[in-house]
């Protein structure tokens, strides 16, 4: 039986807000993608970051190991190059096994804190 | 292969407050949406937004290029007309070639940063 | 065609904040339901409000008029019988045509603006 | 008729906030599931953590009567083992009949009130 999930994912709404408050590395203002990796096998993971006036940039890399979840945070990508702040982008991810994707915003730039997140769009 | 997404989508809840606080453009209280096309096509994509007491308005139109993501400020939507503040508003978002939508809102009305956000509704 | 949409949605974490802080209406705590209609005949909806430890309550009926969308809060819905505040309910909404449902939530409770919300689970 | 809903859901993005203020019980910081069994059979639900480091834990089980909802707060699954806080987790819910599944979480640990939810991935 297949591992619960879809290999190719969407987020279209990127935005690493500029500034943080509060204390290290809790309260950073930040992106977040939770990845499940349900399954027996881990998963390979292949991110491409699509921006508004430039290129895509591919090859982001990220392992989950089976019956894993990982959330990797995009301020942290670094790999093949970093995601600047406060510039629109979106994310596609592509796995080579079944995952589940859910993008989540903490943004603490105006003082305060402010969440959002959503199941990522899957195929 | 098809890029990842669908040509037909939806935002029943828009509506757009009508203060703000902070510092523009970055806390301006506003309805975003993010739409990627992943695809090798430039995505031509017509919106028409509904509202609860008066008929829809059609023909907002917007090019998303190949391998690019858009955010679409529905403040700034102005042609054929501008959209009202503080009036209860649904998007229908109609595309030629696959794309992604997500929807995201910024609330600083109440002296205070407030975001949700979900991926729209497909077909 | 089919107008977009689906006739069978549900929202399972339905609840009314007791307080609310800020100007009526618009920075009272609630709970809103807005549905689309975009197709071009009447929609006739009907809600079940189902509660934890009591049996769900039939019968609430909307009619969302053709190329329309309308913002339901759920504070407001009293017939048949009001819906209790802090307490957790689900909403099942059933339409004969098809309809696009979002679920919103502002909660003003704890002095301060917080909202959530999410594309409804629709079959 | 089936009742509306999937047997297999998934929340990838958990996480349970340190620290809370506020009044207790409705201001806790917390991650909360609810469940809306809306058939007329008691819903015998399974659920599993997921971690980033170490071995998932099976076995938590709750029942969802028939036509009603269930709002499982994460912070008090104990048995077989409690969820530490502030620690990355996923969890996969599997019913023997249809449900619906939202996630929500609240987080007051930052001194004010911040929201977010979507509905879970479903199968």
């Amino acid at each position: 039986m297949n591992p619960i999930g879809k290999t190719h994912w969407v987020i279209p709404g990127g935005h690493i807000p500029l500034c943080s408050i509060g204390r290290e590395p809790n309260f950073t203002s930040r992106d977040v993608v939770a990845i499940l990796n349900a399954g027996d096998t881990d998963a390979q993971v292949v991110m491409t970051v699509y921006y508004a006036d430039r290129d895509p940039v591919e090859g982001y890399s990220v392992e989950i190991r089976a019956r894993r979840v990982r959330k990797v945070t995009v301020n942290a990508l670094i790999d093949p190059v970093a995601i600047p702040l406060d510039v629109d982008y979106a994310l596609e991810i592509t796995s080579d096994v079944p995952v589940v994707v859910q993008f989540l915003r903490q943004d603490t730039s105006l003082g305060m804190n402010a969440m959002t997140g959503t199941i990522a769009y899957g195929e």
